[in-house]
């Protein structure tokens, strides 16, 4: 029997659409060898495209804030579906500074969430310290976004897993080895130790594996290696996630329910490196103690690298492919927790009508690489 | 069928006696449920006594380099007994320091090494990098003691283990829950869980818990916690041990065959607290990266803490225990692989003979509580 849809790759994005494709009575089998364990078992979960808005372009902003809008009724969705929490907190972002340049690159990104009519509210030092009493007195300056959230994406990929299967999507653990083509369509996929997986359509969510597929055609998509570091005994250290500049370098900490605190991340060009640094774990660590003291006793709980699926704009591959029957889920970089909701429900929209919403039209595949003088970062 | 012996305790200690002791005769039971899991499995494997002088009270320093001269014939037996590699690294140890306070206690330490007839080379910051050329350019001076080796804590206690079964010792996989003590004298232990192994003799090999065992005399063994960390990627980066003062602080790196690299270690009076933190990884990386910045690219493999058998006068606690048939080989704080040879011999000779070698003379359990003006660290 031949599925209506395969999707290549079990991550926050395939499984996402697998399952919202599947509610619209499409039959769909999703292929992954070991779902979960790439970059969606890495993310911080950051749901913050006001924060990030200095360094996106504004198609790729206007997407995440649509997204970001509609993660409440996502999150809702997949408890209610699959009966688990996927810790979704709302308690706004922080952004902090630490010297002059610091705080000029707060006042820098102040003036701009207000030219684009975003909510932040800056604060002194005194009042920043007030909102999190946990961060140093060094801090110079703080600006507050009570709409950016975090969810935690390795409760919402157990969750989408139970709601994906429920909804009657079929999980096939094995790996992708290649895509089948059959009259210059997508027919399905190959597995790795033989098989095959046919398929109406084939949806590619490989995330920084995506390019580099036998089958499918060039995709402007590279691995961008995260370290990241997974705390515990962070109980009642910080209410919210906090984004630091500690004298130019980046740092974020996002608090989990129970005691867990993510502190990252690197953004390295090194391929398919899965190097866990000494250096890495070092200017994590010095950062995050610098920002946040009590970050010192906490216990070091895991360290991982994973690879970001980057593009040329920073921005997703969503849609047409070039490929008839190969719709594209890729290219999320580092926003592919905050796009989770928006990707599946424009792609499941494609799936079903054969038209891409309008939110979605600047991402095909085809789009015309971005004006490097329009980017802010 | 009572054994001769039973030995608490499968680590470094409590294996190599059980070794030896059975080499001499004895019928020798071992009782661990995780032999070398505890402190075996996180020591760096220094035999470094010369470089250690500093530290340590004289009769210690005599029997840390008693033990020494015996290390390269034990690792010969250790080998040829379990056809296995003990990884004896014989490069040498350097020392080395960053500022006017760290030159000067080279300097102190070099002087005092003289004043004992230790040989030790004080070393211009030229030869010092021609020696580790690694070592970072700011490197102020070095002391290099060609005698100071190293060992694989770890690959000597695959070898013991395989070396004492070959020679009969029996090892039953249990934890110890208490000693057994039959009209006034020590008579074998119990077993968690229930069960018990009697013995005409027992010896207390048991590292940090050995105080506190039901049934044993009260010891002035403590848990002293060690952190330490395993670096892969190291090939070639350094030729032996590094010890280094970074202004005041100390830390070490020590190369083994293959491409480890161990960092290590801190000392803090925390009990049974066995959590990596964050505070002691960002320590120990940012000293090792400053002493070697190479060490900045290597993975972090590895990160581990555990409680070394720590007493008053840091000196381990050997033979008679005011109990009769109750021996001990505990106590061996910072020096435990460094004593393993010539702990297993004292304390076997004292099992075989009754009478416990003069060496080991200074370190009974009866012994006075030191002066503390002697000693100099």
């Amino acid at each position: 029997m031949t599925a209506d849809v395969v999707v290549a790759g079990g991550g926050l994005i395939g499984l996402s659409t697998a399952w919202r494709a599947a509610q619209r009575g499409l039959s769909v089998t999703v292929v992954d060898d070991a779902a979960g364990s790439g970059a969606s078992a890495a993310a911080a979960g950051m749901l913050a495209p006001v924060t990030e808005a200095g360094y996106a372009e504004e198609p790729l902003l206007r997407l995440g804030l649509a997204s970001l809008q509609r993660w409440p009724g996502f999150a809702a969705d997949v408890e209610r579906a699959s009966g688990l929490p996927v810790g979704l907190r709302t308690a706004g972002t922080l952004v902090v500074g630490f010297d002059d340049d610091d705080v000029r690159e707060l006042d820098a990104l102040h003036a701009f969430q207000r030219e684009l009519g975003l909510a932040a509210e800056r604060l002194t030092p005194r009042a920043t310290r007030a909102r999190e009493p946990s961060l140093t007195p060094r801090v110079r300056g703080g600006l507050f976004v009570a709409g950016d959230h975090s969810v935690d994406g390795r409760a919402l990929h157990a969750a989408l897993l139970v709601a994906a299967r429920a909804a009657g999507v079929a999980v096939v653990p094995a790996r992708v080895a290649a895509l089948l083509v059959d009259g210059g369509r997508a027919a399905g996929v190959g597995l790795a130790g033989g098989g095959e997986v046919p398929a109406g359509a084939v949806v590619l969510a490989l995330g920084a594996h995506s390019a580099g597929l036998p089958g499918v055609p060039p995709l402007p998509v590279r691995p961008v290696k995260g370290q990241i570091l997974r705390l515990a005994g962070a109980a009642g250290l910080l209410e919210g996630t906090v984004r630091a500049l500690v004298r130019g370098r980046h740092v974020y900490l996002v608090p989990y329910a129970g005691d867990r605190l993510v502190v990252g991340a690197t953004t390295e060009d090194r391929g398919f490196d899965a190097t866990v640094t000494a250096g890495a774990v070092h200017e994590l660590l010095h950062d995050a103690i610098e920002v946040v003291p009590g970050v010192s006793e906490l216990e070091l709980a895991e360290t991982l690298a994973r690879w970001r699926p980057g593009t040329a704009d920073n921005a997703p591959l969503l849609g047409p492919s070039g490929l008839p029957g190969l719709v594209l889920a890729t290219g999320h970089h580092r926003n592919g927790v905050l796009l989770t909701p928006v990707t599946a429900e424009v792609v499941t929209e494609f799936l079903v009508t054969g038209e891409l919403p309008a939110l979605a039209a600047p991402f095909t595949a085809d789009r015309s690489a971005p004006d490097p003088m329009r980017s802010r970062s």
